[in-house]
């Protein structure tokens, strides 16, 4: 480990954080990396996971492992860096055009229900392994979360003011989450609806639960 | 570790597993030592920790931790037992003697985040280690659950059949469970309300919402 590995280990992570959305051979592996870091993850938890049992997983040597990732905490980085901010450029993408305030939150529901069925091994990993992350690696990720969460606050206070309704923005937006986060300890494909169904149910619950909430209607 | 020994651990299983409930010096006790496994098990996630943590932290000898519990897997069946057993315990005394289906939907959902917010590192142990535990001890813990799910099962399908409502009922009551259950990661005391009025809130979400699907209202 001289200084030639360092400098090429730096460009490695100029590489990766530079901000080119052009990369797709790169990001097509580093895709099929986390997809099985993410698997690892959810079979044996964060913690019990060891970089040779994602070496072994994933077909990439111990070292190239080490070389591209550097560590298990830059792995578990890049699936919620990964993972949100494709949530986030969907939805925004989704919501593009559509102005009325309830399809827009049913908008976000089905977006965010869609992306969970898909990825229920991911959304597990991201449930549990939530507070894992410290320093830089933890603030960037929140700070998409942040965003990701605000958006929902902002489709919920636009549905308040359009229709005059009464509720607690922050306690509708973190009961929504709850609803469609807990899916992932509960859905089973051969016995439950698909999302769109499951994101039409949900969103009944609750946009008739909120608008019930009408000024001059309790 | 002879014969002697041997026969005072067996006379302590049968001790623990006898269903008397007026143990009570024991039963204090032991509550102490489940709620000290809890804090380990919530700081340090159920893999992480030693039974020289839990040592540690409760104060009690190592040799008498495994003396009294054999493992951390039967701590950790213990804490999940005394839990939902509580919570089932308390409903069905606060469910006693009341007929309205909303009102008995109602002291579910308190009586759910009344016992979650008053014991949040025991929800966020049983949250996360949910599958961790293996055969007998796994089965009974299930058991309970079933029970509890059962019952909210039933208090929503009579709310349904009084108010000829059109929902499925399992995707409801796992909603309900999201709502409720994913408080343990966003609640903070000096922001949020407390049990009490979240119940109120998210009540009015989850009820109006269920009961905006009134048959002839779609």
């Amino acid at each position: 480990m001289g200084s030639p590995s360092t400098a090429r280990r730096m460009s490695a992570r100029q590489r990766h954080s530079a901000s080119s959305p052009r990369e797709t051979r790169y990001d097509r592996r580093l895709a099929e990396i986390l997809a099985h870091a993410t698997d690892v993850f959810c079979k044996k938890g964060y913690e019990g996971a060891s970089m040779r049992d994602l070496s072994r997983e994933s077909g990439m040597s111990l070292a190239g492992l080490y070389y591209y990732f550097e560590s298990k905490e830059r792995l578990l980085y890049l699936i919620q860096k990964h993972t949100f901010g494709t949530i986030v450029e969907r939805l925004k993408v989704r919501l593009e055009g559509v102005d009325d305030p309830e399809a827009r939150v049913r908008i976000f529901i089905l977006n965010h229900l869609e992306y969970f069925l898909a990825n229920q091994a991911a959304m597990k990993v991201l449930s549990h392994e939530d507070e894992v992350l410290k320093n830089g690696f933890g603030a960037e990720v929140a700070a998409i979360k942040r965003e990701y969460y605000r958006i929902c606050v902002g489709l919920l206070d636009e549905l308040k003011r359009d229709r005059s309704l009464q509720f607690t923005t922050r306690l509708a937006v973190l009961s929504l989450f709850g609803m469609m986060n807990w899916i992932y300890t509960w859905h089973k494909p051969r016995v439950d609806a698909d999302a769109e169904s499951i994101a039409q149910e949900m969103g009944d619950i609750f946009l008739r639960g909120v608008m019930a909430s009408a000024k001059g209607k309790r």
